[in-house]
């Protein structure tokens, strides 16, 4: 109990529809959680509620003495970034068109102190947002975020709930100290987001990655993995999967429909929580489209519906959002976080966890002795703006954020076609000139003139075989900020006598190459759970390449830089 | 390590002043803070800072897309509350005067998205606030800290540094999951914060309460527990004393420098590390002084001093205030939280630990992984806001602060003073005509007339002794938002009668009838860790009555509700 702090407990949620309610999953809580009391002094704050009471239980300061009266800010307009921008920007110069100095026309927004009616538990005002606050936040922010869940994701059971925290890192702190004991198993994708391992590795947890490919998880395999599982060689039988399953960091690999509800019935098979990290979700692009290549009628109909303005346009694009683990959830075993992170800023520290009421519970009682509620500066401001865009207008800016990624990752995804000789594996074709499917695999081979957007295969240059050596792999990301890029290290002239260690090695090596070249990629390794690969394997060394900061000119550079840079670096 | 989100990782204080360094306090980690691992990437960020560098590493979205262009705020002045506010408000009605509904004068402050200088570290613009930053948060907001601890503190070490938390409640937390094993057994005071045992009871803790007196844990008797442990009986020895020293929630008590330097010396002594807990510190008030006493002239003189404009009433507050254990701490074992909740409003969710180095480095490994930096809306706002005022309208503005909180005590008890009659326990004499030495505890009895001022003790009320059975005991609290208020249930009819639970039971139904007659205390059991009591004992039953959010007319009707109430319920 916290009287101090918590003005009002969290009840549990009711039924939201007519499905199943989730099953108990108490089992997974540890030993420290189950300890965990809810406030004793419920009654307390019944009382506090009866108007005309002298209140004199609470320890909180009067917002008479707040300092700040009143809040505002200019927000950009939610149709601010274009839908369909130009594959090539078309300012002089290549500069990045589209954040030009000139200030963008924005709106206002202002947050008083005290509202018209303050007693409005609903309306925003800074002498309740900068108050002590129960852990579930404003009032009025579940309620969004309900309408939100219940839209997009359309979870499988009725008692869902949601709960506020201060982004996806804090939620997945606090769901290992929720579940974990020391020497636990943990499933994760074969490459893993590093931040998420920072959580749970302390706990001395026996770490399986899971085979993946262009739509991550392979559910064959994951299936043989706890099969096959032996307690005495193994430990523990695995209790949580943490993925990331759209735009997954670092392969921008998306599960889709499909493979989501395989994978979702093994983990109810194997009784596994699902913790589903999702920041890239609304990021999530569809298939690469190389520069030239025409789409085939139907696929062009749905871009173009998916790009138009308006209300069409809007479900057009919740359509093309591949589901949540929560839409096949029908025993409530998944533990899904979103983030304002990528759709608003990073810096609001604000997003929330969607699952089933004994886990949200849990973590309300983990957040009220923690984190508390989110910055009520955050929740106010962001609230604040999404009332003003309203719900449509607020799709219409995810839209605009989704076009940007795309438009970055095509030029990041161009200038490697540009820059490297591109096949893709499974049909030898030229991938400039067919349409590629979804999560198809490009390796590229050095281009005798790279300046030359003409140049094609050589077989002056001397290199072994019709094409070369290969010199890098990578499956185009159909969501996120990153492309996941392979380098044939085996093609190295001393791999073979770096021994076990070449791979490393080299991949190190010209890590540092680049860098001295002022290109700066994210090493491989940052993201290796340490199992076998199926993405990747023997002499490939792995570099995760962002775009969501570079500009038009400085990817091509990159790019350019580094197949030469490549293109010498394995051949000297 | 965590590429995406943590651009610089914390280096180790250098020392900052000749002063020894820390002892090494590692031994008190447990076992999963010991396997935090520090960011493996400090290199790849030592590359990112090259100018003309192409950043693929991170993975942070562009500033050009976050939705907020310019955030601004209408603040108070520095000077907005009065030093020495009149006893009883002049206003008429006696409403609070001091909140009328016209509005106060403001200044704005505002906070770009790009600073006219973009690349100085010290900037605070939007672009860098609302984007990932390390767990240390914006660069400025460290060096102001660690000015304020300097000159505020004057720590006893070198190396110690601060870190970023959000919130007093966050930092507890935070400590205890980088301390605490399931068993561990903590010392607290003998009333104490329930908000912080909700932290540290889940870990299963052997909870251990330290006898107080008005000046909160009496060092003898801490001595006397820990020299007799008994590990056999009592479990493990203690590794953590948690107390919040000045305005003790819920006693008020405050410890002084010869009382500090005792309880510090004690915990070197047998190697415990003190949670220093300061969410009041700043509203350090000193002892209340009766309606109409006269001070003596050495105590008017620090009075005047201290309620007077410019900077030597700022000197004057600045030495007011208690010493830190942080200025005894020669060992490194403190690990204290501080606030912006009571000094700049709860909502912001933003506080910071000082500490030696080994607890500032382990804290910041568990804040990368978990709530990373405080939200940028906060840390800028509150940031500009104190760039605003400055160093010296900073401490003009806590001085208001705390005179604002020294005129609501003196409201209740001079409302209590009003609706009791009261005796000073050590020598009997009426408190209304002299000075009351810090601390002294007074002892209410009902008045013949509490509507007339001039009431005295009446011998035909027919009450047992010269003044009847008490009815209330309290000492004035010396900082904080609270009375807490023992009430002497032994004096009710029933009380014999209802066995053991006698206190409880009668407590319970009186904070009933209270409640009934609109008047909302917290009651006491909430704040006691179940062990025997210095400050209350058998058939006292404890409420903590908060001032910090009641009026002057709240007040006056409350204690007057409360002592009829009392009168009537103990005499039925």
């Amino acid at each position: 109990m916290n009287i101090d702090t918590v003005p009002f407990a969290a009840e549990p949620a009711a039924p939201r529809t007519g499905l199943p309610k989730a099953r108990d999953m108490s089992h997974h809580l540890n030993s420290i959680t189950k300890r965990r009391e809810a406030n004793k002094l419920k009654e307390l704050y019944k009382y506090a509620a009866i108007p005309g009471m002298i209140p004199m239980a609470g320890g909180v300061p009067s917002p008479a003495i707040f300092p700040f009266e009143t809040l505002s800010a200019d927000i950009l307009r939610y149709d601010h970034l274009p839908l369909n921008p130009p594959r090539i920007p078309k300012k002089q110069g290549l500069f990045e068109w589209l954040f030009s100095s000139s200030s963008p026309v924005t709106d206002k927004i202002n947050i008083p102190k005290y509202a018209p009616d303050p007693t409005d538990p609903m309306a925003i005002q800074l002498a309740t947002s900068l108050q002590y606050a129960a852990a579930t936040g404003p009032p009025a922010f579940p309620v969004w975020l309900r309408k939100y869940v219940e839209t997009v994701f359309k979870p499988a059971f009725a008692d869902w709930d949601v709960l506020l925290d201060v982004g996806a890192t804090d939620a997945m702190t606090k769901v290992c100290s929720m579940m974990l004991s020391e020497g636990d198993s943990v499933l994760v994708e074969e490459w893993t987001y590093p931040g998420a391992m920072n959580a749970y590795l302390p706990y001395d947890v026996n770490v399986v990655g899971l085979p993946m490919d262009h739509e991550g998880i392979i559910a064959a395999d994951m299936d043989k993995v706890l099969a096959e599982w032996d307690v005495e060689k193994q430990g523990r039988f695995p209790r949580m999967l943490y993925t990331v399953p759209t735009g997954q960091n670092p392969t921008g690999a998306t599960m889709l429909a499909d493979r989501r509800r395989e994978v979702y019935e093994i983990c109810s098979k194997y009784d596994i929580v699902i913790v589903e990290d999702e920041p890239y979700y609304c990021l999530f692009m569809d298939e690469y489209v190389p520069q030239g290549v025409k789409l085939s009628p139907v696929a062009q109909a749905s871009r173009d519906a998916e790009t138009s303005e308006g209300g069409k346009g809007n479900d057009a694009f919740l359509k093309s959002l591949p589901p949540s683990f929560l839409h096949f959830d029908t025993d409530g075993r998944v533990i899904r976080f979103d983030t304002f992170s990528k759709t608003s800023c990073p810096g609001s520290r604000l997003g929330w966890v969607t699952s089933s009421p004994i886990f949200i519970e849990r973590l309300t009682r983990i957040s009220e002795c923690g984190t508390q509620a989110p910055s009520g500066f955050a929740t106010a401001l962001t609230l604040t703006m999404l009332n003003h865009w309203g719900w449509d207008g607020y799709v219409r800016w995810l839209r605009g954020i989704k076009a940007n990624y795309r438009m970055k990752r095509d030029w990041m995804l161009d200038a490697l076609a540009d820059s490297f000789h591109l096949e893709s594996d499974s049909n030898g074709l030229n991938p400039l000139v067919i349409t590629t499917p979804f999560g198809r695999r490009f390796t590229g081979y050095a281009r005798p003139n790279p300046a030359s957007a003409e140049g094609r295969w050589d077989e002056k240059r001397g290199l072994t075989g019709a094409h070369g050596k290969p010199l890098i792999s990578y499956i185009p990301p159909s969501a996120g900020m990153f492309v996941f890029l392979g380098v044939h290290l085996s093609g190295h002239p001393e791999y073979a006598a770096l021994g076990d260690d070449a791979t490393r090695i080299l991949a190190d090596r010209l890590w540092r190459v680049l860098a001295k070249h002022h290109v700066l990629f994210a090493p491989g390794w940052a993201f290796d759970p340490e199992g076998p690969h199926n993405i990747g394997g023997e002499g490939m060394g792995y570099f995760r390449l962002s775009f969501s900061i570079v500009t038009y000119e400085e990817t091509r550079d990159a790019m350019e830089v580094f197949a030469k840079v490549l293109g010498k670096f394995l051949n000297k």
